[in-house]
């Protein structure tokens, strides 16, 4: 890590090896639910009752461990968190749900807490039930393996198809304490057919109370985890959980430091969040698609979300083609209103569009060059509001489809 | 033709070979706008002027031709159609506006009607100004060529990458009298890029107030046109216009005729609203999606459109995988409500997912094996509500990425 400042959420510094986190320990073991053998189980362990937020999937097919999460979430404290990958528990009826509580009630009474202080997340097959016996049989030697530098384990253990483990690290000031924000994340989407299911995991040193972390990380997700898109498709698994142990220093709503603690998160998640976009697989280039000039945020939003998941628009970005046309009409489908004779798209710094109307082949053909680079900014102005959002997304190459097509083949 | 029924919509016959329609002549011509010399103007005349209706693209970015079009079609009286196809004249401001314009005139002057009964649509290039002395210097031959034959010309001209013309016609009884309903369509989406300009243009000889088929046009779009998904994206360009002469008699609002007139347009819009999914490029197979089981048919389609644009499940479609995950956890990002507990889907007759769980590996083998039909269906029930919907979509395949990503280069 390098230096941190005091008080500008700019100074946070983000780095991708997991940095202990004091009142929390890790681990991640291979327990037998990936038949292949690889790392399969995870576990976080606070060492004593910590504020707890989280944020779900917002689709209506939620996986059985979404649903307990989701309960157990509510009451703002939690102990642990339990994480297997290999097997999504979804669309798995009664049986999934038992499952899921039976593997939180094992690991729960070796670890002398409540199963309702263990909040469980799963990715993997939907459709198949978890294999609640081969949980409960790893479960002594998953505990055993905790550790405060058992984040990298923790990390690889939740992987589906990533092709690595996604993690970033951010330390900010509180007084005189230096705090130490943590956040490990799993890929999502293209890569993932049936496993369109990211989870995150936040821990943190810095301690607030349950409502601030719920906002904080409210706030965290809009720009980050809520402003990606690999195919636009939503998961039966999504999970965020935030867990605050406070042996750094408790932040009050409202102050500096939870303006500080915020910007960390925000980079923290972002930073998992364009780790999570650029391992789709056949994505060869992350663009930042940037909206403004619209009356609010929202309307800015629904155009951005609405040119980062055009198969049209992405399809152009595998082709290294400026293809503005692509990019404004998919801005037009939108439902949001805007004079199109105003709109503006630059690609890096070169302006294709203005007035509505193409500029010329040449800045075309220079914009063409820029989307050769592996990550580059596309700016749609629509107008003069206020109002701007952003979206990461990927270009939409011939292996996406191929892996898509064949992947249960 | 084969035989029609004197009231049943059911009797109503779709073939595929333009009929003549008393009342009205057709041209296609090539004038000059295609580089590759291919037939690129149309017209379409009316003897007397004539009811018409019309429905246009609800993309905020709309092409000149549109946005004239959809004033002079609120008279509800109209002569003429002129069509171009090799550009599309989107986004070419006030330029644009007046190459229209001027197109239209010097059409209108030359048959002695006013320029504000002939309405113009273009498809093509977005982004290059419409050349319109190559129409105007074309309008003397293409009047020439008028015929009450001429709708295989007609079709021919309005093609853009089409890899067949699109016609369906039907024939239904007024009083004594036969009608008949000739469509003429142009394909879309997936293998139109910058052409995603989908035009339909439909004449009768039944006869309606310029109200009523307002009316008829609506109820006919919203199951067929507007129940398509290539890739979800909308364009500048879409255009569907009706029009009636009267001359095989007047149908009333409410009537017996109007009802068998209503299914005859149904038919004719559906059949090329077939023509244009299957005329995907890289398409192998045409899924119809049925919803039903929701509260109501707002709901329904919101679902079945998800589904239908999910770029997860049209690749499972290309790759014969009787994906229930993908179908249901795209249904579930609908953003409608209802119980996945209750979640039923059927491939063809064969039933994968029951209770919102999997019915098993051999009834999925065997849905597999009714994937690799040319046209299937998937139906997906949510429940015993009344609402119902359908959307038609086609797979995906690594021809789409190749086509889409390279149009340009």
């Amino acid at each position: 890590m390098a230096t941190t400042r005091r008080t500008a959420p700019i100074s946070i510094d983000v780095t991708d090896r997991p940095l202990p986190v004091p009142g929390f320990r890790l681990a991640g073991i291979s327990a037998g639910i990936k038949a292949n053998g690889r790392p399969d189980l995870a576990l976080i362990v606070a060492d004593e009752p910590v504020s707890v937020a989280g944020v779900f999937t917002k689709n209506r097919v939620q996986a059985a461990p979404v649903r307990v999460a989701k309960e157990r979430a509510k009451a703002g404290k939690a102990r642990a968190v339990l994480v297997n990958s290999g097997n999504a528990n979804a669309c798995t009826g009664k049986a999934g749900l038992d499952a899921t509580k039976r593997t939180t009630e094992a690991v729960a009474e070796r670890l002398g807490i409540s199963a309702k202080a263990v909040l469980p997340a799963s990715t993997g097959v939907i459709g198949a039930v978890l294999p609640a016996e081969t949980i409960v049989r790893g479960s002594d030697r998953l505990i055993e393996a905790l550790s405060s530098e058992g984040g990298a384990d923790f990390a690889r253990a939740i992987m589906t198809t990533d092709q690595w483990p996604k993690v970033a690290c951010a330390q900010i000031r509180i007084g005189r304490e230096t705090a130490t924000v943590l956040g490990i994340a799993k890929g999502a989407g293209m890569i993932h057919p049936d496993m369109a299911t990211t989870l995150g995991f936040v821990i943190t040193d810095a301690g607030a109370s349950p409502a601030l972390l719920r906002k904080l990380l409210k706030a965290a997700i809009d720009p980050t985890f809520n402003a990606v898109s690999v195919d636009g498709d939503t998961s039966t698994n999504d999970t965020v959980l935030l867990m605050a142990s406070g042996k750094a220093g408790t932040v009050r709503a409202g102050s500096k430091e939870a303006a500080t603690l915020q910007a960390a998160l925000t980079e923290v998640l972002g930073a998992l969040a364009k780790s999570i976009v650029r391992d789709g697989e056949g994505a060869r280039h992350v663009a930042r698609i940037e909206v403004e000039g619209l009356a609010n945020d929202r309307a800015a939003r629904a155009v951005a979300r609405t040119i980062a998941t055009s198969p049209l628009v992405k399809t152009a970005l595998h082709g290294r083609d400026a293809n503005w046309g692509r990019i404004l009409a998919a801005a037009g489908r939108a439902g949001v209103v805007f004079d199109p004779d105003r709109a503006e798209i630059r690609i890096g710094d070169e302006t294709i569009v203005r007035g509505g109307m193409p500029v010329g082949k040449d800045a075309e053909a220079r914009a063409a060059t820029i989307l050769q680079a592996a990550e580059y900014t596309i700016r749609v102005t629509l107008g003069k509001g206020r109002g701007r959002a952003h979206y990461l997304t990927c270009d939409l190459g011939p292996d996406y489809v191929a892996v898509n097509a064949n992947y249960r083949s």
